[in-house]
Formats: C-alpha cells, structure tokens, sequence
C-alpha cells in the first residue's frame, strides 16, 4: 500500500482554548505550512508581526480581521485568502470562535 | 494604504468547463501556490502524474478520488489534505462538479 495518509483540516477543533493552536501541515526548507486555529485571539495591543518570511494565508472557518501599521483593516471571511509579503507589519485585531486559518511560509 | 488586496477562493466558479482551471495565486523560487477548479475531469486513462515537486492539496470544496500507482484510492472531502511527496505517481479517478482545490507545490 502506498503510504499516504489524509487528515482533515477541520478536525479536532477545540471548543475554546487560552492560546492559539498552531500546527505544522508540511514542512521543508523552503517551505513552512501550518493549520491556525485561533478561539477569539488578537494580537497584543501596540504589537505587529514582522516577519523573515512571505505569508499566504487564508480564513476557511470563521472570520477574522488583520490590520497593518497605517491603519488598514482587512475583514477576511471564509475563503478570503491575503499574501503578506515579509517584513510588512501587520496584527491581528478579531478572531471568531473557532477561526480555521490555513498558512503557508515561504523564502 | 497598505498595498494589500483580499481574495476569495470560491470567487468565480464555472458552472462547467471543459479544462479544469488553474490559477496562481502565489509564486516564487521555492513554492507555487494554486486554487483548482474541477468540474468532473478525471486524469487520463493509464496516465500518473509524476512531479518533480512536492504537493500538499487539500480539498475545499466537492469530493474527489487520488489514486497511487500500487491501486490505493484515497477519497477527498471537504477539508482532507494530502501530501504528495515528489515522484510519487498519482492519478485523479473522480472530481465533483465543482471541486475546488488547494495545492502548494514545494522543493
């Protein structure tokens, strides 16, 4: 038999949780990407990411809001997917309970 | 304003086509990202895809059915994710209509 398994990106979403829930869906050097689940976190007040990598990242349960350092706030509902080019400061300022985020790190 | 622009995976999907629908909706030296849109195609009779990439795919929306080259069937719902790791022969036996995918192609 091939050895190939699936897993569902919806499955074992918990009820609520302290902190986000982030895990690695593959992984290589070049290449990161993860399952977010996120139970109505934000991002600490004044904080913004800055990161070494572009992200690709996509709402596929839930909503969220992330905004950048000059104030633009982007509602992300199911399916609304951003590409977050490194280094561009942004933060995230809503979560439903439960938020499904699907990310993908790249050089 | 920050040069960002939102996107929704389920925008724009055919009734039908006669081609499945590929689009990028990330690029660059290391990863491809793309949405898939099939509306029933299968792969060819006897033919496997062998990729000199990686693959992880997950299915967003409709059903579809990967098989392995040993006769190992692998049925896709909504949320089942893959990964195909390179050289790995693999072939597409069913697709809904609509099946939207998700593939990161990586090193």
């Amino acid at each position: 038999m091939t050895n190939i398994t699936k897993s569902n990106i919806y499955a074992n979403i918990p009820a609520s949780a302290k902190d986000e829930i982030t895990e690695i869906l593959a992984n290589s050097k070049s290449v990161r990407i993860e399952r977010i689940i996120s139970t109505g976190q934000t991002s600490p007040e004044g904080f913004f990411y800055d990161q070494e990598e572009n992200e690709f990242v996509i709402v596929l349960k839930g909503k969220a809001v992330i905004s950048f350092e000059d104030g633009t706030k982007v509602e992300l509902n199911e399916g609304d997917f951003l590409n977050i080019k490194k280094h561009l400061k942004h933060r995230v300022d809503f979560t439903s309970n439960p938020t499904v985020w699907l990310a993908v790190f790249f050089a």
